[in-house]
């Protein structure tokens, strides 16, 4: 299939036969009142739906090493996967992942290729997965993989080299005490999150300490400065364009404070990740590293702008991040569509999205090193498929990302599982699992993994009760994502999950997933009110942006 | 009308007044692909509705003293705003308000009176409003409410004092360089928020650093022990039932740490928030600050599970804190329904879940300090009014709390207000602004309060777009919710905002909003699992759990 004329899945032949399906045997089951009416007399009950069927758990499934996964706890039955499945086929799916891998023009829009998996295969070959320890069908769907990955910029390795000689130097230098990344969204999330986890995880020691700082609000600045060194301080400011406004401003009042504090040498204490290496010299920067223009922001952690992760975990940290990555890679571009562990999740966020209307999904990563998983999806997700028209410039007839949120559990259980569990709204929940822990504390560990699967399985049994408010409706859907450890190889191969199950989705909905033009509205408008906002004229804006702006102020 | 008999929103007149209103002049004006559809035809436009009524703005500016609120940017007129009126009297918003001041047992389930405002209250009497420079209107307030407020708990002020002085004996003496709060939840959520945010506020100065450990994933204690000096260390371990599984564990892998590391004096070194003076004691707690039955958990940071806030900011901030609170509570139970902030905002919340069937709220607090306050709000909303039933054990007829949900501003622009702006779902926006900064940092400021106006006015006016991809429908509602600035006096109010907002929106629902039955099963579940995770029998499971069981243990 020609990857630039797929339908969209609200086109396709599957279309009315899933929604058929799901009228007959799905009916009811949604959000609202109605989901605490069902309650155990479901079309569908998962419940039933385990006694029914003794192949249901080892039939969802899925391996994609090192990544484990069971979906069989979610309201799908074997005819809804069939024309699921069918939907993925017709939408051409794999057609839009190949013309990714090779290097084709898929964010329309801006006209550009989307190179963020080129990167993490850049300087690999086939002969290197021996070293890989991987198992045999990986090295082989590797093998497959490296064929189909196509226009590799020629200087991705030696950009990413370069990042990697840098951070160990700093690493091995020891003249910085500290060191501090200025960026935000993409520039901020993904290595907040990725350094934070292998911090968890026992993988990010031996180094400086790593900060982060996103937002324009000057108060996460200000606390951090006290803390610093200037004469052991390395500044990081992450910005594509080098003109993002928080990260142009965080960056200047860094170096005004670095100056004040008497720092010599602006130039070694800060460096760029930016594709504007013309804008980062002007600033001061003493080296830019590049930034490919086929990588969006959401996806740039694997580039240079994952020089804070390089500088926290060393290069074969990093390295094992991309090697991570890449067996999810190789398992996306070769696995069956109907084991494809990223399409199949994307299958089922879309049944629950457009057939069963469900409008949020909840992450509950049951690892406190995991606890900005959520707000990192968030970004991914939401900016990537809360769209409005599809890839051709046509408005999008079904719904498309819903609300993505969580918190780390066992947290999450005595906040907003109430909710999860009695509300009147059937939300999916995505636990998150690491098999083994990196601490040595006794007694903590088993109860976290026994708690994750408890809540799953209450989820699901319910339990009629003794009295009303006792009562739980079951039949609440789950997803249990299982990680051997929190190490770099795991952690990219759960991010390169992410991305891909996006990117499936996307193209599931006819979505371009790598442009974001709703950014753009509120940036015009900011100029527009600063002005005012000093005494200009205030006269073009409208009633209400005028009488709050005079609220603020204290007119 | 007595408060038991209140009839739930749906069985009122109002009721279908508003659903007809509803569907003649706000048509269409709900999630999904058809908010895409009516782009520049909706049947309710907010760009005409500011050019139609001059008085829009300040119809729907509300001053709660130190708060001040901007609603006039929502999907709402002054028809619908009549009949929510006359809804919320038929509802009897104000009788089970004034029920819970008089101490009646409103949480009827657990058959106690909920006591949090009474603790806020406990050792204040009329005539100190003189030294609270609080406007006169407010002062009259106050002495009107608390004629409203009976059954303080004899013995509230003087525990309130204990823990005070405790708190502020920890300030004064330098014993300990550090103080680690361990609770889940409730005895987490709040403090840990609070702190936060009060440090961010330049008001958490010159006492210990205070940490928060919560989750029963043994890496959250484990990163923090090595920073910590046991000699120099006091523990929190807060619980009202001192039973709670992960406060237990944490508190245990502590004082086991504390032992190993040659500390002496557990009962110096480590204190009980709890209910449950006998457990504590047996524990080695050397104090025990009581918790009264009536303070919910989610409620209860102004009773002594605020220790660490105390021990943060000192008595004079804690103090301060209280009288924020008190100065909502005051509004609150005095203010006219139709001016009454919290029950304003509980009817557009209630107007949006039911009437324009909107899924969730999104919370963007523009100030770093606030960014756990929508993880606070989430406990706060959801576990309050994520129920099944109402207050008779009836089952609802209608949604009840919707996903609560939302990231520190500006940094969400740079995530998913993408979807917010150009997604298919309408999803309300509340700004949480604050006037004053704290840091003396250039140019941040203006430009954070600049980001904030401008996204609410991309929102609501959107833009006819060049080419598709950059068209913004608009018309998308969002709110100002303004402090003068971050200070222990204006974050109370705001907390007490929230509050009262939680149970007016339960009264109308009809929904007891102070248990958690929710909670229970889970618990129950994790016992039996873990049991066969330790190789005990394992054949009462589900076989979902069985095989997820298996997998874990690597079977």
């Amino acid at each position: 299939m020609n990857w630039q004329r797929r339908p969209r899945c609200d086109q396709t032949p599957a279309w009315p036969l899933l929604q058929a399906h799901a009228a007959q045997r799905f009916k009811g089951l949604t959000s609202g009142p109605q989901a605490l009416a069902q309650t155990f007399a479901p079309t569908f009950d998962l419940r039933r739906a385990f006694t029914q069927d003794r192949q249901r758990f080892a039939r969802w499934s899925f391996d994609a090493p090192p990544l484990w996964a069971d979906l069989s706890k979610n309201l799908i039955d074997v005819e809804a996967q069939r024309l699921l499945n069918q939907l993925a086929h017709e939408c051409g799916v794999a057609a839009l992942r190949d013309a990714m891998l090779r290097g084709e023009r898929i964010n329309t829009s801006e006209q550009r290729a989307v190179t963020h998996v080129h990167g993490r295969w850049a300087g690999v070959d086939a002969s290197s997965f021996d070293a890989s320890n991987w198992p045999l069908t990986l090295v082989q769907q590797a093998q497959e993989a490296i064929q189909k990955i196509a226009s590799i910029p020629p200087d991705a390795a030696r950009i990413r080299s370069d990042m990697l000689d840098f951070a160990e130097a700093v690493r091995a230098e020891g003249v910085f005490t500290d060191v501090v990344n200025i960026g935000i969204g993409g520039s901020d999330l993904g290595p907040r999150m990725v350094v934070q986890a292998l911090r968890s995880g026992g993988h990010a020691a031996g180094g400086p300490r790593v900060h982060f700082v996103a937002n324009m609000d000057g108060h996460e600045l200000a606390e951090l400065l006290p803390q610093l060194n200037a004469a052991r301080t390395l500044f990081i400011i992450a910005s594509k364009t080098f003109g993002t406004a928080e990260t142009m401003r965080n960056a200047a009042s860094a170096r005004d404070w670095f100056v004040a504090q008497g720092g010599q040498g602006v130039a070694r204490h800060f460096v760029a990740l930016s594709a504007n290496a013309e804008a980062a010299g002007a600033f001061g920067a003493g080296r830019c590293f590049a930034f490919d223009e086929g990588v969006g922001g959401r996806y740039s952690l694997w580039s240079s702008i994952g020089l804070s992760i390089a500088i926290a975990v060393g290069r074969a940290g990093f390295e094992d991040l991309l090697r991570g990555a890449r067996a999810t890679d190789a398992h996306f571009a070769t696995a069956p569509l109907a084991r494809n562990l990223p399409v199949q999740l994307a299958l089922i966020d879309l049944w629950y999205r457009n057939v069963l209307h469900l409008g949020s999904r909840c992450i509950a990563p049951y690892h406190h090193g995991l606890r900005r998983l959520p707000a990192y999806l968030q970004q991914l997700e939401m900016e990537s498929n809360g769209k409005g028209v599809d890839g051709h410039g046509q408005r999008l007839a079904v719904a498309s990302a819903p609300i993505t949120w969580g918190e780390a559990g066992s947290n999450g259980q005595h906040a907003f599982f109430q909710m999860l569990h009695q509300g009147s709204d059937v939300v999916p929940v995505e636990f998150v699992l690491v098999r083994q822990p990196a601490h040595t504390l006794p007694g903590h560990h088993d109860k976290l993994l026994t708690n994750a699967l408890a809540q799953a399985r209450a989820l699901m049994q319910g339990q009629p009760g003794d009295a009303p408010e006792r009562h739980f409706p079951g039949n609440r859907p789950s997803t249990v994502l299982l990680l051997p450890d929190l190490s770099p190889h795991s952690l990219g191969a759960l991010l390169a999950l992410y991305e891909h199950r996006t990117l499936a989705l996307g193209a599931l909905w006819g979505i371009n997933s790598f442009d974001q033009w709703g950014v753009e509205l509120g940036k015009r408008h900011a100029g527009e009110i600063e002005a005012a906002l000093h005494g200009g004229d205030a006269s073009g804006l409208d009633a209400s942006t005028q009488s709050l702006l005079a609220q603020i102020r204290c007119d």
